[in-house]
């Protein structure tokens, strides 16, 4: 398969939980462009919670299928820097990942499984394809930086390493049918103190939300958007990722309820209106 | 008007409230490179205070006219997203904007026309410059984004919208003439933690400035820049905003003073000297 | 000198302690592209700690030689801004920066001689590789920017300025020896929590390390990578730069040990085995 993108230009994600005080990822800019100096980078971010690979997973999988086609995402949170856990590279319908093979690709791969696209896994096993000198500590530098590289400069995927069959994936916690509706959990909380919770658009009519309770308090049905009441309102709406979020209107949520990731959310539905979406 | 810079190269910018660790600037920057992946992007800022329009136009103020002419500044601080708010599009002079219509673009408004500028605004209403399905909680990545990249590379800036006449803006708080000089407050704390007050030196002549009173303290006179006195003085200063700011040389003033936006500073002028520019 | 990039791009990287809130690196780039709107930028970093120089240089030497020959460094760590410190450009082999000339280029200089590369300085004291307008308080936009630009862009670093022959340097904390080892300090504390010392794996053959001793607690030899334990030891390891670094794992150091920079790390030698490296 062909990946270059149609203007033949070269595109770089770079998704971490380095921080962004150490120089660490201008670091891996600078082995990019020692490849490819015409390769583009964009941040992700590099403020994934310390070794927290499921924030990670989330945050990769709101995101890269916003990139054009061929774009390379290269996303480094990695406890097990140096031990057994493989490298890897991977290919999701036209999108391409380089990472550690630790579970970070879950969530843009069971995208990938519900939209039918075609998957294919490698382990990165060709040193060619890496800096000369590779430390155990920093394979973002060492190892995904420049193997992302040379995918983006064209190097078809299945020279930089040996096929793998079924990456590694995380255990993602599920909603779950109640008698009253869903019960979910908050899974992150965003810059704004939105709590993001695990209940999708897809598993609920938005319609039939009778009420959200968390942390202690009830919400009544969902609004539109984050302006949706006054200044102050504690509010439940889907939000741009398409999941169940609850907001306080030009506040934070996650101060005014103490709520953090884990804390459960109940979703009452109205007993008149379908509860499931087909 | 052309806007295209000399050298063929499209350039945006990006200034929001978003923060930097949930990806959504990086959101934004794959959906311009979705539509030309030529465009250079430079992040103004992400750390606006949530929802504060006034920092917001501020900061933009600050920036975009370092930029190259055709630059298109893309600032998103929108409490009132998926709201009645129109999103926008903006030329003053040879500088381009695209923001929602609720003040952000008052302060380079307020520049444009001290400068005799053209100035021209559009209310973004052609869904065909925008993601296919439009969210009615990300408009940054849904409106926003798409708007800017057709701008940058070549749309004509009428064919986005229809004309507005008059932009919403802001109130600034304007500084006062006082018996003995003037009365402003602050307006905003920067990173060192130097206070960045109302008063511009276009108000004042900065010889003839003999006391500035903040905090419960007296400041003697200005100095020329911030290592200008010991480590740990107190100084008043003009700034690289033309602003008259106070700091710590070597240290941190809002610490130092416990200040911050919104704290009433007088300005004492010496009485033998002009108290006012021509 | 020829510093042209084979592929004929430009490279600029920026390092700062001006932080992201406020829109001054942003500036910066507008600058650059103003004058050159080729030219790559990447940022180091904008978290250096406030006027602390010697945290600059560390992460300036850590980054600069993974960027590709010819890249130009702009980093301004400047508490003396306006005040009598030289602007000045460096050339340290094949890699250029642009800088106050106050001390924030010792460590990539000692790398420099310790490789026997070719060095050249100058006193940025040309004003037409300048803005028109120069502030007191903000050379990074001024001078720094402007000038760098036109070294990316192709202008032979000896027409920027006046010859110096020496630039100042800091003096750095020294690793010293002691009857049981060696006696160092934590030189930095990264965005981890991992404690960096002052003790470089050239001075030390790590399988020679028995005991490392620090805020009174003692760790046992060196392990080879951050996952190298259970969750929660304590381990001492050499990190990405080749320093003898202290880290928890899947945890944070500074935190466990409330250590910070300045504090004395003991490293206790295996009196069996050699001491030092050849």
């Amino acid at each position: 398969m062909s990946f270059s993108l149609r203007n033949g230009l070269k595109l770089i994600t770079l998704l971490t939980d380095f921080g962004i005080k150490d120089g660490y990822p201008g670091i891996m800019k600078g082995v990019i462009w020692g490849i490819d100096a015409q390769i583009q980078i964009a941040d992700i971010t590099h403020h994934i919670p310390a070794q927290n690979i499921l924030t990670g997973s989330i945050v990769l999988n709101r995101s890269f299928d916003y990139f054009p086609a061929g774009s390379v995402h290269i996303a480094v949170v990695d406890p097990g820097v140096g031990t057994q856990r493989m490298p890897m590279a991977a290919r999701l319908g036209e999108h391409f990942f380089v990472l550690p093979d630790n579970g970070l690709i879950t969530l843009p791969l069971q995208k990938a499984l519900e939209r039918g696209w075609p998957t294919e896994f490698y382990h990165l096993d060709q040193p060619k394809y890496w800096l000369t000198a590779v430390s155990n500590v920093f394979h973002g530098r060492d190892i995904f930086a420049p193997s992302g590289a040379h995918l983006a400069r064209g190097v078809p995927i299945n020279e930089l390493g040996t096929r793998i069959e079924r990456p590694v994936t995380l255990e993602l916690p599920q909603a779950e049918r109640t008698a009253e509706g869903w019960r979910t959990q908050v899974l992150d909380v965003d810059h704004f103190g939105n709590l993001i919770t695990g209940l999708s658009a897809k598993q609920i009519d938005p319609l039939s939300v009778q009420r959200v309770r968390v942390a202690g308090v009830e919400i009544p049905g969902l609004v539109k958007t984050f302006g949706s009441g006054k200044a102050g309102d504690l509010v439940a709406l889907i939000d741009s990722d398409n999941r169940l979020s609850i907001a306080v209107v030009n506040g934070n949520a996650a101060e005014r309820l103490a709520a953090q990731p884990g804390d459960q959310v109940d979703v009452v539905l109205n007993p008149g209106l379908p509860k499931e979406r087909a």
